[in-house]
């Protein structure tokens, strides 16, 4: 017998994007925001209580979920934290999907579902987009066990509305539908208000993308109270204490920051319409992003042409060398500054 | 269909100690170090580059590897690090235990180890204790799969030598030793530098006590780089960045500060062998403890009278309601001041 287990011979992990540990680059290419957190984290830091670190933290990240319910209109019941929105979406397959068939999801889509599928042993039914990236709900509207949809969905930028969401969770009363709204707040609609509509409706997101929190690891999800009791179960014979004392304690005050959060994401929607304007004068065709990122490919040259060359000129974005989408690049909204040297660099190449 | 999976219907999950929230109980029930962390981890604090909190941690922990590599004297490709000992642990039942029978463990040990038995189809082959709570190391030199064991075991205390473990791990080749040195610090012996001499041997470490930093989440593993590459690719199939840039850049710290280190341990060894002394005065049993805690039986008073009672006078404790130790109490070593406290209180009671 091997010393591994029969999964940890076969799985193919997820990889991650490049983080360059020399900081010269422009770093366009794992979605990170363009800006500094609230300043009220740094606040927090210099006045957290280090004596309060010998001890274990509140396992049930009490305060937080509270915080969380309060700004989001729900109760804190409603609310689950893990460490990253990666680990809410693994423990949310472990408590629905494991063991299932015909779990539905976009055949492009965040790329670490698919991973999670082969961990937990789901039989995925990838649904391809339609031939512009976008969603067709009916495709959702047959028989399932399970749906989960990225929206905006990534790395295509596109979202459905609040009404096509809806229309797939009504539809589906017996399967758990899990939309994953990472990148909402930079110009999506959210489906938060429906969970206490829909009992089947898990909606996920993340302090990592538009509070600059990627190194804290604080993702959430929220949907009914017995949804997330059975995440609890799951997360309790995993983990006990995934969220740390300080990233409890800084993820508070960069919640109730909504002042700082709102300027910030507006200005990388601001720098992301400008960005796409520039992007489409030079031959660019660029997808309706409702992300911080934008998803894009030019009229003829390669995309992973360009990609090298934007990396041998020092800008890092993303390039999925899979069917369909290796003629596109990912684009993370940087700051004005950060966009002009990027614009500038492609506009060399292409032209 | 329900919306459950099978596991998440059917799972026990792991009860972690109480974390009362009112702050008046004397806390000698989850085994959290009496003392402060280092200073040095106040001062990483103060001087922490915010900055970095927008961008994603090192998935690797690459920096926080190489400190832990140098001080144990093996390399980084021999240290695995995840969020808190227990995330290790669950890693390292999927990497090498998962749907495996015949996993050797005690009896009495830690419990969370038959959550993940449940929780990863592991057929887990519980090995009754000497009477005397001691481990008889021919239990383990039979046929299995695998085997953990916690060294110091816990919650009774006792100590292998490193040459029982030694005898385990070599009589073994074909499993996967994983000895949980949880608690060596605090008077165990380690068998960590046996891992460059057997490839089945895989250590566990925590901060979480012997560090101070229970709150900061982060424990690791030590073995063959071969072991250790199994279990990065169930870590990268489940969640790329599981310790935050704040706990890699706080335990850094901490680990380099040797001489706190071995200042606080000892100090609490100390206070550990005096209480040790005081219990036997008035009556009870104390097991020969290498741990920060002691498993304790009164000669007339049963453990959960005195457990009660203790609570009533707001000194917290652990009582494990279980057959072989239903009539035992395990205490936390706290501060002088505070043991003088338990002293006292527990002695009314059995005076």
């Amino acid at each position: 017998m091997s010393f591994f287990s029969k999964k940890a011979d076969e799985i193919l992990p997820y990889v991650p994007g490049e983080q360059p540990k020399d900081g010269v680059y422009i770093k366009l290419n794992t979605n990170e925001n363009a800006y500094q957190p609230s300043p009220k984290v740094k606040e927090a830091l210099n006045n957290l209580d280090v004596s309060k670190l010998r001890l274990y933290p509140d396992p049930e990240s009490t305060k937080l979920r509270e915080t969380m319910a309060e700004v989001l209109g729900v109760n804190k019941e409603n609310i689950f934290v893990g460490n990253g929105s990666d680990e809410v979406l693994a423990i949310a397959f472990q408590t629905f999907f494991m063991e299932k068939d015909n779990i539905l999801m976009p055949d492009i889509s965040y790329s670490f579902y698919l991973v999670y599928s082969d961990m937990y042993n789901v039989k995925a039914k990838t649904v391809p987009l339609n031939d512009n990236f976008t969603i067709n709900i009916n495709d959702y509207l047959v028989p399932n066990n399970g749906i989960i949809i990225a929206n905006p969905n990534a790395p295509t930028s596109i979202s459905l509305s609040r009404d096509e969401i809806e229309t797939i969770v009504k539809n589906n009363p017996k399967s758990v539908v899990i939309i994953d709204e990472a990148y909402v707040d930079f110009g999506g609609e959210t489906v938060v208000s429906l969970i206490n509509k829909y009992n089947n409706l898990l909606v996920i997101r993340t302090l990592s993308k538009s509070y600059s929190l990627a190194g804290l690891r604080v993702g959430f999800a929220i949907g009914n109270e017995e949804l997330i009791k059975g995440m609890n179960k799951i997360k309790d014979s995993f983990n006990s204490y995934p969220i740390d004392f300080v990233a409890q304690t800084l993820a508070i005050e960069a919640i109730k920051d909504i002042e700082y959060f709102d300027k910030t994401r507006n200005m990388i929607i601001d720098t992301k319409q400008r960005t796409k304007e520039q992007l489409e004068k030079i031959g660019f065709t660029v997808l309706d992003s409702k992300t911080n990122f934008l998803f894009i490919m030019h009229k003829n040259k390669k995309a992973e042409d360009i990609f090298n060359y934007l990396r041998e000129n020092k800008v890092l974005v993303r390039f999925f060398n899979k069917p369909k989408t290796d003629n596109w690049l990912r684009v993370t909204i940087g700051t004005d500054e950060q966009m002009d040297r990027f614009i500038k660099i492609i506009k060399d190449f292409v032209e």
